[in-house]
């Protein structure tokens, strides 16, 4: 069956939280495209998560509202990567993969698979912040990097605060002549809420243990806090945001990342164990606290790369009452980006940078984004 | 002479200070799309401004760097803009035109500009917040509207905020299929500076009167400071705004402005004689600034779209010391996107909204975005 010419063809890997988010921002733009002045038929043809998958071997569209129970029914086992590949590459017009999940195997195939001509839309950060060949791999593959023509598209907004235009933002500035001081911000939407909460301005705020404890219950945490307080999120965010500013940053790892996790801890067998004990540290963060206090600051949790000097940093910092940074709310993000064009007052972007709705809706808008390359 | 198939041609109307900063950036990006991976030929081919123009008619590069002076000292009479037209709808390729002017009458023409496949990129507020007819004329014509695939591209991300990424973001929250409930912002640059200096948050400020002078000579209002009081310039701001989200409004007059220039200097024979004048009406601005003190508040002029209500308002609102829009620094905007997936905080975009870079930014950022379509 040879599809018409305006058909473009997706396929998702990981369907959890974001990925469910996705399927239904997807079904939207499926109704709202096929009804468009130049119709697109947007068809899914495979989906798979973790050890179950679905796809159509005729290329012909999954139904999506039935999609999670035909899955979960589903006995037909998964089909090696390498092989997917190759499906895809087969589809009779172009593809694109929507990669849900935070698999760093996968993102190491990415090079491949934006080979084969298919593109890839993702909130995945490990293929933008492992190592830098694999970051240089990605987007000499890569249609919008320096790629042939013939290559797929990559686009990743919700790697860096969710949906919130920030890659974009940044890309403009940059691509448009603009030279970038400095960018600096609140980038955990866990660290927002547990510093806004431990230290809100005009005073008041809970032990640091208690207040770790309490957003684990309200699921701000990462199933284990420590992932969350290594700091390791934002040094992937800030490894991402630095090497789109031009800096050739190797890893996540190799700037300064002051991790919140007491030496103490570190060997706790679980999350739960952690969780209990960490309150018998709280001194420290107390002292802290109190110091900024003094000096009529807060204390929160940052990531700053100054684009001179070529320095990368995520940990704590003391900001005045009236700056932007301490006037955050809830698990809001901040991001400010410090520019020539800019001046002394920042380009900031702000709003919730965690959650699977506004996340996968930075995914669909990357996905409109190649539609209309690909058209 | 056939060009290359990755040649794009671009007309400007309008050197002014916005037109002059898009210059300087034209020609960086034509330095960085010749050389990169798949080179694009981007040719200026005409200039024009007011009564001067240059144009080259075999459709080859006019040089970019001594392009003013030779404008300044060409006697080449301007063409008609009907011709203008069909020399722009004969060149060998794609062409986009770069209207910085805020001429009413040249983005009437728009439509029959786009239906010649030619693509618009403009700061030009008039053709996206006179009449809802031309509005829509325009979009029925655009390839990126109702338009046939062979129509121009039109993109407007300065006609709010300049280079800020306001329009773009809406229309993703939008077709990524969250729905806006309201939007509210400070969206004049002269307006934010005049009341973070009326009325700064810690108590201060002088009179109305003396800061409208005060922010005349530092070349923050129009040379009429009156064109900027009278609201007018915020209400096609939030008329375009609105359109976006679906509204249908009629025209910048067909809902609530409020007007800061007083009944009794409506008549002024010129800005200077108001400006002189202003003074004499402190008294009403400075009972409404007593008011908000004494509610612990301060006053800023805003525009607000509630969705919903199809409610749209520009005039003086009290705000919370601790709200961002009171925290405003120097001639920032800010722009508050509240939506029913960012819920309860909202997607927030804050920086310099007025100035030629940060405007040619967003209009450059738009000819990226053509120049990505039509490759």
């Amino acid at each position: 069956m040879a599809p018409a010419q305006k058909t473009i063809f997706v396929a998702i890997i990981g369907l959890g939280g974001v990925g469910k988010s996705f399927l239904s921002q997807l079904q939207h733009l499926r109704t709202r495209l096929a009804q468009a002045t130049t119709p697109i038929d947007l068809r899914l043809i495979l989906a798979r998560r973790s050890t179950k998958e679905l796809f159509s071997e005729d290329f012909s569209h999954l139904d999506i509202p039935s999609l999670p129970s035909k899955l979960e029914g589903s006995s037909r086992p998964v089909l090696p990567w390498s092989e997917t590949q190759d499906y895809l590459g087969t589809a009779p017009g172009r593809v694109v993969l929507v990669d849900n999940t935070s698999d760093a195997g996968l993102a190491r195939s990415y090079p491949s698979v934006l080979r084969k001509g298919v593109s890839i839309v993702t909130p995945n950060k490990k293929g933008f912040s492992d190592g830098y060949d694999i970051w240089k791999d990605i987007f000499s593959a890569a249609a919008n990097g320096s790629g042939p023509a013939t290559g797929g598209y990559v686009f990743h907004e919700s790697t860096v605060g969710a949906g919130l235009p920030v890659i974009s933002t940044l890309k403009e500035l940059i691509e448009t002549g603009d030279e970038i001081t400095k960018i600096e911000g609140v980038f955990s939407g866990t660290m927002s809420f547990l510093f806004n909460s431990f230290m809100p301005v005009g005073g008041g705020g809970g032990g640091f243990g208690g207040e770790v404890k309490k957003a684990k219950e309200l699921g701000y945490t990462e199933p284990d806090p420590r992932d969350d307080l290594n700091g390791l999120d934002v040094a992937r965010k800030l490894t991402i945001l630095a090497r789109i500013a031009g800096l050739q940053v190797q890893s996540p790892t190799s700037f300064s990342v002051q991790s919140l996790i007491p030496k103490e801890l570190e060997s706790c067998q679980s999350g739960d164990e952690f969780v209990q004990k960490l309150p018998d540290y709280d001194g420290q963060m107390e002292k802290l606290k109190d110091e900024a206090a003094k000096e009529g600051k807060v204390v929160r949790f940052v990531g700053s790369i100054d684009v001179g000097s070529k320095d990368v940093q995520v940990g704590l910092q003391k900001f005045d009452t009236s700056h932007p940074i301490a006037a955050l709310k809830g698990s809001d993000n901040i991001i400010n980006f410090y520019t020539k064009r800019y001046g002394a007052n920042p380009l900031i972007i702000q709003g919730a940078g965690a959650g699977g709705d506004v996340t996968a809706m930075g995914v669909t808008g990357d996905l409109i984004k190649v539609i209309r390359l690909l058209q």
